[in-house]
């Protein structure tokens, strides 16, 4: 066996399970967003963007898009350095007083991703904590799932927003026991919510301390877009808050908001934030820019909200699976990986619809999907146009409609 | 014990060894850079940054910026999602072909940040080797230690650049079991070298796969700017090739280069990879022109390398313990993380000196230093002044002096 026969095999087991990926490369435009160009087998074409985690378009937003560029010309292109060394810039140092502010806690870090915020917050936490024992929700994001697992602690696992099967194991730790609760507000491939206020309940009754990723909440959620925490009046009674700047902020990085003393003891601990260059100043402030603006304005949310709602019912209306859903996320049940991969190629295609299929492992075998993001620039008429492109692919692929099979019985 | 008294003893104990580090907020601008202003606690005052990774003053190189801007305004301030969910834009597929253009291989793949690409790429390859056994250089960076870490295969360090020992190892495990030489080309704290040529000579004596961390070389030394293996003459007998986007090339992220089918194995697997936003199209496109800039540019490169001759020839002269590099590093001994923080702060405040003392965990106790790194943009005259502010300080700390101990004797 050489070398090369090892990552040759590798790819074909993936290709095997019609797992093996293929990123589409496509140009988005500014003015043009949900519209983007599409550099194809074929050629260029033009597609609709319906998959995008630049919910509500602020990648595109005017003045976020100046702020990137005004800073890159006063104060350049990248940091320089890590965070000891060089690389904290002041734009870096107005992010963090920024999240702070946005979450109503005393002290934010910034991280290169919200992946590695996760990752390295969690386990730098849970190995400042003597015998942690850390109960993580079972549709945890990897992200987290790695940083429970650097942390090198106790780990149990409850059933996904299982208040009695969370309440079942920390009683069995006992009060005494020190306890890190680490879980996410929105799910982002079901589009459900956890029950942050009883979860705060539990933790305070058996004295746990509190991890929530809101990766897919802020910016969206709250009358500051601070997330779902914000919306509930939840924010206090969490100890560490996650978000990140690459989604709805539509920028990059990640951050942990929290007490003073748990975010310095974090910086000076964490490895993958200590050793790393640090975010440039031009991402940190176009990053503040976005943040202030969501905090000041709820059109975007506003749009928003309508316009998943409305996919919602339109494509339930066209008899098309679409799974229940909490929130701004439509996901549409295929419930096969092939036949998720067909969908979304002949949706590209035929049709200019550019949705990636969502396959194992992201999520579990038979549950494939098509994950659909309407955001404010999604107008009424390609929502329209989804739902009829969605129609003929299903019709074509021999995938069950709803109304359909009620009418055959 | 409330879990805040965790985190207060945490960072008391840090306070206690004296390794509590405060960041300087500094903002660099175009134009004036190594000049930067920096936000101190009585104000703000002007100082000269000396140890910045920004190794060249690309990421102030006016085509670079105008790269990052130009394409923020076409194409937005972010990716809006993972390579696979719609986040894969047309120049990080061009970022990714300049980069495998550079290393004269087959295939590259860009990660968030040299860090990952290190984690995640390290662990990810020996993962798909079966019964991996992972030879790692005892000096390196903590990102590849983290990265070997969780392979979670067998691994052994083999003490630094010495073949002796690695062949050693090497015998001893047999040309049968599969092996992963892991080391650096540029050892950034020390600016020594790795016999890369040998180490090749060795694995392919041994039968061993090779990944080098070229981050503190690339842009800086072959005549393409690719790095120390390509200055060597090395570049097609390493098995992967790692960089970094954000020192010499002066903005954000990492990558791995190497061949097709390992990249896309790496790409198809790796958990660091496929969760997380891709790098932002402006990032991107800033790199790609940094990068095609200095594939054509030796301009930077050796005016780098004469302002750090002439950096260490003249502290040395002024008697200054310069220790030996081979590189662009200069080094000069402390032995003390009290007194080197003290000859940090003093340079700071009373000659507007900008050098981050390098402590314990980045170096070995004793070996405490302030690492400087001259770039082209620093002029003879700063570098006068930086050995008279050197001195003064040696002086008011009391710090031997080389010439002094040898005129003593
Ligand atoms: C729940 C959750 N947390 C964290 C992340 C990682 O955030 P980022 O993309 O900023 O790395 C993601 C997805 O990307 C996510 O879905
Ligand atoms: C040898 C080495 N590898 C990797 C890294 C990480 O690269 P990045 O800063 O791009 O995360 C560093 C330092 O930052 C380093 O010194």
């Amino acid at each position: 066996m050489t070398y090369s026969s090892f990552f040759e095999n590798a790819v074909a087991r993936l290709k095997d399970e019609r797992r093996y990926r293929v990123f589409a490369d496509l140009e988005r435009s500014v003015g043009c967003f949900p519209r983007a160009t599409w550099h194809g087998p074929d050629g260029i074409s033009e597609v609709i963007i319906w998959c995008s985690n630049d919910y509500l378009g602020m990648g595109h937003h005017p003045q976020v898009i100046e702020a990137m560029a005004e800073c890159a010309r006063r104060m350049g292109t990248g940091a320089g350095g890590t965070r000891n060394i060089s690389g904290t810039s002041h734009p870096i140092v107005e992010l963090e007083r920024e999240l702070a502010d946005l979450h109503g806690k005393q002290a934010a870090l910034v991280f290169t991703s919200g992946y590695v915020s996760n990752q390295t917050g969690i386990s730098t936490i849970a190995r400042l904590i003597p015998d942690c024992l850390i109960l993580s929700d079972a549709l945890n994001h990897n992200s987290m799932i790695e940083g429970i697992r650097q942390a090198g602690c106790e780990k149990q696992v409850f059933r996904h927003n299982d208040l009695g099967h969370l309440e079942q194991l920390l009683a069995a730790a006992g009060r005494e026991r020190n306890k890190l609760i680490v879980f996410e507000s929105v799910y982002s491939m079901d589009g459900d919510i956890a029950p942050i206020a009883a979860i705060c309940d539990l933790a305070e009754r058996y004295r746990a301390m509190t991890y929530i990723d809101e990766v897919h909440a802020v910016g969206m959620y709250g009358p500051r877009g601070a997330g779902i925490a914000e919306r509930d009046g939840m924010m206090h009674r969490l100890d560490v808050i996650e978000g990140t700047l690459g989604k709805a902020f539509g920028v990059m990085g990640g951050y942990i908001t929290g007490d003073a003393v748990l975010i310095d003891a974090v910086r000076s601990h964490a490895a993958g934030f200590i050793f790393t260059t640090a975010l440039p100043p031009a991402i940190a402030s176009a990053a503040v820019t976005s943040i202030r603006h969501l905090k000041g304005s709820s059109l975007e949310r506003s749009a928003q909200q309508r316009q998943a709602a409305r996919t919602k019912r339109v494509l339930a209306l066209a008899g098309l699976p679409v799974m229940d859903s909490q929130t701004h996320i439509v996901p549409v049940l295929v419930g096969d990986a092939e036949k998720c991969k067909a969908a979304s190629d002949r949706l590209l295609r035929h049709h200019g619809i550019y949705i990636q299929p969502i396959n194992y492992p992201t999520v579990p075998r038979g549950a494939e999907r098509l994950r659909i993001t309407p955001g404010p620039a999604h107008s009424d008429v390609m929502i329209d146009d989804l739902a009829a492109g969605l129609l003929e692919v299903w019709l074509a692929l021999d995938l069950p409609l709803k109304a359909w099979a009620a009418a055959a019985e």
